[in-house]
């Protein structure tokens, strides 16, 4: 067992600071753990030792007769030295302090951090954070979150983990994870990263058999660089690491040093970074979403020969763009594929790529041209913009292409847009396991992002 | 009246073409006409008389004795010739063809346009299309889409006018619009422009009083780029004027061409003639529809100084970032202000810009700071994020924000992202006339096109 599995799959856990009055955060905390299903053994710690939500309450960890994997602390920062020095003498090994007022306040909030490393020196104890929000674990249903469920909803079991230094940030795209019902295998947010930091979670994640793609919302490098460089090149040669980085432009970086404190660093550097060791870089928030979605469901490309398939032509045309800007190939079809569409196809139709069914297509005419160019070796990936406003396209041209997603290992992905009809087949498409995006160019970046990887691995 | 308004608010319509058998496009459009409370005559006009849905059926227009305004074509292409030189008998003064099968099929299809062209010639008849869905106006309901309610949704009456050269775009950000009950003043596909075009149709729309803002998307200037030049720029001082071009790279140049066979040009060409004429450029499909509700909805900003605040400090940090790609100034608060946000906001709050309400924000210190920034001649706009997923954050925070923007007379735009809780507050925010966008840099870009624009009228 490595020891970051004592956060993720504890077998017990204490809350320091849980409280008895329903708005503070150590009761929402400890509400949270129950509400999720957490089957574990919760105690929660508080001077008071009035039950709390059923349980019973102790005074200090140092009361709890059993052995405790992981103590969550949430009382005010000058509380916390105390806290974990009866941790270090309880030999825990996983400690979260969600509690805020270190080292992102100034000078005093500093000097309280040092002197909480100190405390921890030289024993066995990790520690994630101070001014975090914890981690949320699916599987396990830890959830240190002080989001409720109501206003912040919680994804499902999935494989994209995802690493946050910001807790606003992370939480909200938990919220809109949850919402899209994409699954998730981990999520961290870190804040300060007094111990642990970000390099240590990529390493972790790497080898996380749950996980096959990590996301990372990055304001900077907590870790060295060339420390960070090193594992991060380790890590993508496993499995995909996606980064946003924020902070890029010169205003962007005094945005962070007011916010985390930590050193931004000049935006050219991080790119030229990501791009020696193959990480893939997000330039937008939504795009960060996209990758992971493009990453958790699709095999990867063998190449960068792309068909794009569309029943309206001016989609057609923002995706050649687009596709263009990412250096995909667009071969035409071979004059042997030309035939094979052309059993479904209307004469008038033209046969190029993007290859136009026209709008008057049916649901075969979509699965014949799919199959036809997944089947083939002139195409490493499909891109299927699926208009359903269209009248003579039949629902069950959903159907189809999931099966064809399912049959093929090459990338699929869809792009559909508009009101509850189109809503509602997009839905279908996503839960049978191709990705849907709103906007061609998101569907190619996405794919381009997916050959991209593959050129790395490549290399 | 201006001869365009024939096609827009119409005494009277007949359908050439109207079909009896339901899966027609020349039944759907009739259905369409009466589904959606059109109360102007309607005439189907088929050589087999009987009715259809319920109406008399003529087998000529020469037959209808009624004056006629508008018709629309939806016969086979070979037989357009015949019923346009019956319009222009009829002295017809606004016709749409909704046929396809013209010059975007190849020569022969050319040969047939020439033909119609030849018919008009001499004769007060305008035509839109071939090869196009026509117009849709939610005031008069004229509506020639044959694309059913059900699968396309239709906007409310609002300001936003849409012209696009394709059918597919165009429909699908109808959905989009409707959706998420965003309005529209009107919206016109006008396919191959065989005689009416894009400058024709922007011309009508600058001076037209329901429409506050016009979109476009455009594959390619159908007429001369001198003319497009002069006449969109005299628009463009009337009100804002968002260009989506596609075929922007040279792939994507080669799909507009097997597309709607228009001339694509150098992309380069056309951004250059765009910032000369005071076009706001979009460079996405999202981008257009973004900026749309921005002017839709919003006053001009004075300048560019704008005011960023937020409850998550990640969110302002990738905020601060596209403000500065912008070109946008956040200046820090002068002391002043400061001192009027200190009443409402936590001693260890850091007062920059982006100013960080922070994570146990209520909805009182929004209010404060935004009124502050609103009130204050420090800054000439406002970026509100609300990630409603903080606890402490009340509810009413939309209905105070909805307030302060009906009290000022500057741009106020909002980010938030999530799941239900955020969705239900965003469309709160939208209802009450503050665009709501997902992610910090779509927010910020809208602000920058708001900016971008005020330049173009100041110069």
């Amino acid at each position: 067992m490595k020891q970051l599995d004592y956060f993720f799959n504890p077998k017990s856990v204490a809350i320091i600071g849980a409280s008895h009055k329903p708005d503070k955060i150590g009761y929402a905390i400890l509400a949270n753990f129950l509400g999720a299903g957490f089957e574990r053994k919760i105690y929660p710690i508080n001077p008071d030792t009035k039950p709390i939500l059923g349980l019973n309450v102790c005074k200090s960890i140092l009361d709890v007769k059993d052995d405790l994997d992981l103590v969550v602390v949430v009382v005010p920062a000058a509380f916390v030295p105390d806290a974990l020095k009866e941790c270090v003498k309880k030999k825990i090994e996983a400690i979260i302090i969600i509690s805020a007022g270190f080292s992102e306040v100034g000078e005093e909030g500093k000097k309280l951090e040092t002197k909480c490393k100190r405390i921890i020196e030289g024993a066995y104890t990790r520690i994630i954070g101070p001014n975090c929000i914890g981690i949320y674990d699916p599987y396990t249903r830890v959830d240190t979150l002080f989001l409720s469920r109501e206003r912040c909803g919680r994804p499902k079991e999935g494989n994209i983990a995802f690493i946050s230094q910001s807790g606003a940030v992370g939480s909200t795209i938990l919220d809109w994870l949850s919402e899209e019902d994409v699954g998730i295998s981990k999520f961290i947010s870190y804040g300060n990263a007094m111990d642990l930091d970000d390099c240590d979670f990529l390493e972790y994640l790497g080898d996380d058999d749950k996980t096959k793609v990590i996301t990372v919302y990055l304001e900077g490098i907590e870790a060295s660089g060339q420390k960070f460089m090193k594992i991060v090149k380790k890590v993508t040669k496993k499995k995909p690491v996606i980064i946003l980085k924020s902070g890029k432009t010169e205003k962007g970086l005094k945005a962070v040093l007011s916010h985390t404190g930590s050193l931004g660093g000049s935006s050219k550097i991080y790119s030229a970074a990501f791009k020696q060791t193959g990480v893939i870089e997000a330039s937008t928030w939504e795009e960060l979403f996209d990758f992971a979605r493009g990453f958790s469901t699709q095999p990867l490309p063998k190449g960068n020969r792309i068909a794009i398939i569309t029943d309206g032509g001016g989609f057609g045309v923002l995706a050649t763009d687009e596709a263009d800007r990412q250096n995909l190939q667009l071969p035409e079809p071979s004059e042997k594929l030309k035939k094979e569409f052309s059993g479904v196809m209307p004469p008038y139709a033209v046969l190029h790529n993007p290859i136009d069914l026209t709008g008057d297509t049916n649901a075969n005419r979509y699965k014949v041209v799919i199959e036809s160019c997944l089947k083939s070796n002139e195409y490493d990936g499909v891109i299927a913009i699926t208009l359903f406003q269209v009248p003579t396209l039949e629902k069950e041209v959903v159907d189809e292409i999931v099966k064809l997603h399912r049959k093929y290992d090459k990338p699929l992905i869809a792009c559909a847009a508009g009101g509850k009809f189109s809503q509602e087949l997009s839905r279908k498409l996503m839960k049978g396991g191709v990705p849907v995006f709103s906007t061609p160019e998101r569907a190619v970046r996405t794919m381009g992002a997916l050959v991209k990887y593959r050129e790395w691995l490549n290399k």
